[in-house]
């Protein structure tokens, strides 16, 4: 925990009016430090021709350091111990980020997992599968708490290591159906958010909070991102940073596969599972992991018309009257040996009247 | 229609034993004529150390002339006015294609497309997408009359241009319930097959089938493809020959989607629809590269040019003007020896150029 003087003059620095992150080390460098820096403010503002600048409120912030104790945080500040080292070279690392939990050991590999909030079933089974191998391989895994893909992936992730980087206060958990998986992030892992406690995000929060979660991340991978998605911008920023991106592709039929399908045509990675994460980190002399298990395989085999049936099947959705069709049987035959597979699990039922491969 | 003895001729060279594309290209270019080149067989054979060596009975020619023309098909004949310019350049060309119907025009870009005989409907909506998409955007659509994706490729692409290229006989359509859309495509477009009539395909005629495939296309589209595919040995024939290689991506949970999947990882152009086939032909960096044309002539092998040879070669293909640099010998001698050599069956010749012990 950091002196309480250093910590109330650096976030009343970082909290005060268009202090960005060059600036705020460019005066801290200047005048030794932040108390120094609080106290040039004003002149500099008035230097460039504002008059009567004024720096954040004290109280403000001795309110927010109470309400972010209280909500059981502890700050990382930027260019002091304890900072993520991931975060420092970035030209607009956050001067200040609030913490529940503590951050797993910096030296192991760390992947971001974004995607849709309304992801696919397959969607958030691929999630699932990718996080927990990831975990197994001593990845840790990072997203953003939110519904979907990024819960899909900090679940299946709690035990080996998971960070959440929310876009609103650390005490203002979004959406609240996430608050006791916040609960157990925080029990095992590091929940982190830039904003002061008590802040509800808005839309024009997330893309800043994206930037942190390439930001602390080796690879950034796309699972279910639609054209014009969130995910898609989480993607540009890690580029921007020189992060690995990858993405998991999916048929061009299913809309939820655009923005992957397109980030894999402009260059990013193809991801088949976690061994082509961990490929893609390592040298091209450690190729443990370059062959797949391919366990996935599409079963069980019943007789005559659900062969049939399987064979038409994926697990990209179609539509049964299409399946009936196709299978030029009688429509009888293939409902039956549709609820003979949907009780089997070996399908599984979507909206819309349309079936696909569990 | 070619002469008749030009067209008797040209086809027992190709069918005598041991004659291959190289082989049958600097036999004609030494001698002058198929015929001459027939009746210098044997003497290249004995000098290569075999004795009795004889070139196909000319009764087994004439007999399957005479089905080829009564099953409706014109022979295509290598370096003969008709032959596809595509196949021209490959080493493996084959020597006589014969057709059912008509090749369309030639300036027209090909698409191959290729994929699982056992597709899912989803498979087989995209085969039908894209070769209707592509037929409309001027392209023709060349596939191997199999089950699955094959069958939906030529269906869609019946109107616009489609060429189905047959690894049995002209008049021996596998499988046999393709025989109504064989008859159709012989209406529309063309149907071709480098085998004699009667032929019924066995697994080891397929590969051969598959270079036909990729080397009258500009680009191979595969649609559906699990590892260790025949559509994966059609992918990698298509990147020796120097065309570009595509795929339609799938999920990764998705067994029939591993082997498009692993395609792109590798560098293939990723699918979504018919616009990313044609952007890839537009691009600059496409580049068939062409083979080296054999027109070399041949002359009669010194002594001891045999010997030098078989002390060089081994059961591992070596480079044919590696050989000729090694060997130390005029290069009309060295191929002369391995003519006799071949015609003898001492050797073999491999794609690429290349000459093993056989």
């Amino acid at each position: 925990m950091p002196d309480q003087d250093e910590l109330t003059t650096h976030l009343a620095l970082a909290r005060s009016p268009r202090v960005g992150t060059v600036t705020f080390r460019r005066l801290i460098a200047t005048y030794g430090s932040t108390a120094a820096a609080l106290h040039a403010l004003p002149e500099h503002a008035a230097r460039g021709g504002m008059k009567g600048y004024r720096p954040v409120d004290m109280d403000l912030v001795h309110r927010e350091v109470e309400q972010a104790m209280d909500a059981g945080s502890t700050p990382l500040m930027l260019d002091r111990p304890g900072y993520p080292q991931r975060l420092v070279h970035l030209s607009d690392a956050p001067m200040l980020l609030w913490m529940r939990g503590a951050m797993p050991d910096p030296v192991r590999a760390t992947t971001a997992m974004v995607g849709a909030r309304n992801a696919s079933a397959l969607g958030l089974r691929m999630a699932r599968t990718l996080a927990e191998d990831l975990g197994a391989l001593n990845h840790v895994v990072v997203s953003g708490l939110a519904r979907g893909i990024d819960t899909a992936a900090h679940e299946a992730s709690l035990e080996t290591g998971t960070i959440a980087v929310m876009a609103g206060g650390i005490d203002t958990i979004y959406p609240a159906q996430n608050a006791d998986l916040a609960h157990r992030i925080a029990a095992n892992g590091a929940l982190l958010t830039e904003a002061p406690p008590g802040l509800a995000p808005m839309a024009k929060h997330f893309p800043r909070r994206n930037r942190i979660i390439a930001g602390l991340s080796d690879t950034v991978v796309l699972i279910e991102a639609a054209e014009r998605s969130g995910s898609l911008i989480t993607a540009r920023m890690a580029l921007e940073q020189g992060r690995e991106v990858m993405a998991v592709p999916g048929h061009p039929f299913d809309a939820r596969a655009a923005g992957c399908n397109r980030l894999i045509r402009e260059g990013a990675g193809l991801v088949r599972s976690a061994a082509d994460v961990v490929e893609a980190l390592e040298m091209p002399t450690h190729m443990a992991f370059a062959e797949e298990q391919a366990t996935w395989q599409v079963e069980p085999a019943a007789e005559g018309t659900a062969d049939a049936l399987i064979a038409l099947l994926s697990p990209a959705p179609v539509a049964e009257d299409e399946l009936i069709r196709q299978v030029d049987r009688p429509a009888g035959q293939v409902l039956a040996a549709l609820i003979d597979m949907e009780l089997s699990g070996a399908i599984a039922r979507h909206p819309g009247g349309m079936v696909a491969l569990a």
